[in-house]
């Protein structure tokens, strides 16, 4: 039975301080890389230099990739130019590229100039698309064969290949121009006559991502195809690169948090460190600009209450419900916003959709204002009998049907807006998460101020 | 080149209403499968009837596993009782087990009938597992050798094992136990010479999961590891079954539809229907529960502002930040747990972190505070001056202070309880996410307006 990988990273950290180059060598090599980046990580600073004193760049190598940009750099920086070219080369083209797009842009240029030229000109390339677009994330260490080979002939190209070839679990089959015409499993392959030719054993790939679309689309055409690996090819559909499974399933969870982020108000991509090991101030810098901006946005409706306040003179019990109305409205049009926009991206809409999306909406929002305002009518009695005796203007009854009907109309506007504004930002090329639920609630607040106070003077006939 | 998946779904909708049958077949033999159920499940109801007299159940076969479970049923139903079985039989094991979950209680026992011994045994094995657990994601129909084989040996073997295989892109190696020793990919036996032994050419595989552990926790591990393949074992780490890299896909995606779900108050799973599909009654029965209970708990912050109305007499002016204060907790707290959450679900704490998190909140929340109480004092004079004029006790330089210190308070107060219910909610083996957003806020808007009215009383020397 192999050692857990919880009790091989204990292991490390209690050999680290002190423990001989060669124990921990032979370590780091049964270690998965990511538990030896992890493990090197937690180290205190002056454990992670001994560290660096004691082991070669070699046994380095391996845990670069997994590393936060600013410990790869000490980590690099810690060896001569000639490991430090090394130790780049080592990494997938990928890798390379988001490291570099991750440090300093002096150092970049300077990481850049180490590498020999095919490996500069691979990475320059990678690094000429945007870092969320499908070309950013592609790798172009594929395996590509010819339709005209024999299976003979294919399985000794790829035994070339395999060296610089990440996955082989999806190799494709490439015309004259670069154009995908096919694609074999390596099972095909290994499990078919050697004098077969490749045409004959290959299946068709009709799916492909485009270099400049965006990394979300092509994670979500993994996820719908149930791919291993995803061509990218450019306008004229030369096969440029792949995307791997690995990276898939990274993009997934980089655009879930992305997306449950901007729901809470939380702006720009999180820091390469962790939660612990980010400054405060770099906390701060993510979450201050939503907090002021919905800050000023509700002095609106402090005004909408400073206007109304005198109306509250007397009729104490209004207060009651006033706070429920408003964030009834906030509750109900976060949810709309969350349902159409997990539907959009799970590209369950085209725009001639958005109507009959807006319209299911507003009858869902009409049935749940209805039936909380007809529990919370039923309930007033019972609150009212709760409250300090106060002597008021305003009997159960009108109070009850006030918070029914203010519930029916701020429940349904709520909901529609809540629907409609991630379809308008979609519209406008934006991304629809970002309209999402605080910036809907800091809305209905004031809608829902102007929604209680009408109500109340039309049934308390003023 | 080859047809775009677009433009292939296009073609077959046109051609479904009175195509003949032999080119639906053909196009349907070139379309991705989930393309033609995506197609199928487009169709009107009476274009799919006519559909389904046109074609034979081998058609259907493959479009099966990835239409919703309602539309499966009624295309397997059409079909005589020796055909649905060999189209269940045709489905992959997990892919059998997750229909099967998905139709009602009656269905379920009937289908499992039909099938035969080996299938059946399979697929109650694979339902007794939760259905959120590692053991309800994994498919059993895994690669395994022996490492006494040689590689000539694990050829044959694995040649004889392939059909029934979902992935040979990872094969494990087994002692006699079933117990996981290590792992080959098939490019190491095929580029191998054919009498090397597997032990020669076999990795360590130190990463497992175990079948009662949450499929979170399995997809968390595919996703730092980059496995493409995850071994899920039992208690005496025999190998049961595994999880493919499309399953982790798909469990990511659905964690994060969950997170997203339940941060705005949508309760329970989704509709195996889309969006549009799915009856606004299902969508109001997801989302009333916190509807109502919100609304219910958001009479106590109606109490507190009773309780406090006779306090604005007056004191309008003290109205006008009232909304923000409130508003200001709810939306820092909701930033507060979001950003703990996601530093839970990656990994990054021990519990012994807690208080290191909460110190971090805690000084987060201060600055946050401080910085947006400042400027909000400062904007005082240009916000008093939009204001209707009217006669007041409060100055302008009373009304800043309060705002200030206010905002201090409540955003430090939101901060850190944000921090600590999701931290509390772990501590009891709940869902950290379950407190997350819509019930921080509710909390908030009760502290918010005793925070503000005892500052402002203070403040004002009462």
């Amino acid at each position: 039975m192999p050692e857990s990988t919880e009790g091989l990273k204990t292991r490390f950290l209690s050999l680290a301080p002190n423990g001989d180059a060669d124990s921990l060598r032979s370590l780091l090599e049964v270690m998965p890389d990511q538990d030896a980046a992890e493990a090197f990580e937690d180290l205190e600073k002056n454990a992670q230099s001994a560290l660096l004193k004691r082991l070669t760049s070699d046994d380095f190598e391996d845990m670069l990739p997994h590393l936060p940009a600013p410990l790869a750099e000490v980590v690099l920086q810690h060896f001569p130019q000639s490991e430090q070219r090394e130790a780049l080369e080592e990494m997938w083209d990928d890798e390379l590229a988001d490291f570099l797009q991750d440090v300093p842009e002096e150092n970049r240029d300077r990481y850049i100039n180490l590498l020999d030229e095919e490996t500069k000109e691979t990475t320059e390339e990678l690094l000429s698309y945007p870092e969320t677009s499908a070309g950013g994330r592609m790798t172009t260490a594929f395996a590509a064969i010819n339709a005209t080979m024999t299976v003979r002939e294919a399985i000794a190209s790829l035994n070339e290949q395999r060296e610089d070839t990440e996955i082989l679990a999806r190799i494709y089959v490439l015309d004259t121009d670069q154009r995908v015409v096919g694609k074999v499993r390596l099972r095909d392959l290994t499990f078919s006559p050697r004098s077969t030719h490749v045409a004959d054993v290959m299946q068709p790939e009709p799916v492909a991502v485009n270099a400049q679309d965006d990394q979300e689309e092509a994670a979500n055409m993994m996820l719908k195809y149930d791919m291993m690996v995803l061509p990218v090819v450019d306008d004229e559909k030369k096969l440029l690169g792949v995307i791997t499974h690995d990276d898939a399933m990274e993009i997934l969870q980089e655009e879930s948090t992305e997306d449950l982020e901007m729901q809470s108000g939380i702006a720009g991509t999180p820091d390469e460190l962790g939660y612990l090991e980010t400054p405060v101030l770099s906390h701060l810098r993510r979450r201050f600009v939503w907090v002021l901006g919905l800050a000023v946005l509700a002095i609106s409706s402090g005004y909408v209450l400073v206007s109304f306040e005198h109306f509250l003179d007397g009729r104490f019990l209004l207060a009651l419900y006033l706070p429920m109305v408003v964030a009834a409205g906030g509750n109900t049009g976060a949810q709309a916003a969350t349902s159409i926009i997990r539907a959009m991206s799970l590209g369950e809409f085209e725009p001639s959709d958005y109507i009959a999306a807006v319209w299911k909406e507003l009858r869902v929002g009409l049935c749940i204002g209805i039936t909380a305002g007809l529990w919370i009518a039923l309930l007033t009695p019972v609150v009212i009998v709760l409250l300090p005796g106060t002597a008021d203007s305003i009997s159960a009854y009108q109070l009850a049907s006030i918070a029914a009907l203010a519930l029916v109309a701020q429940i349904t506007t709520s909901t529609i807006l809540g629907a409609a504004l991630p379809i308008l930002a979609n519209t406008l090329n934006q991304d629809p998460a970002v309209v999402a639920s605080p910036a809907i609630t800091t809305v209905v607040d004031v809608t829902g101020l102007f929604i209680y106070f009408g109500i109340a003077k039309v049934i308390l006939g003023m």
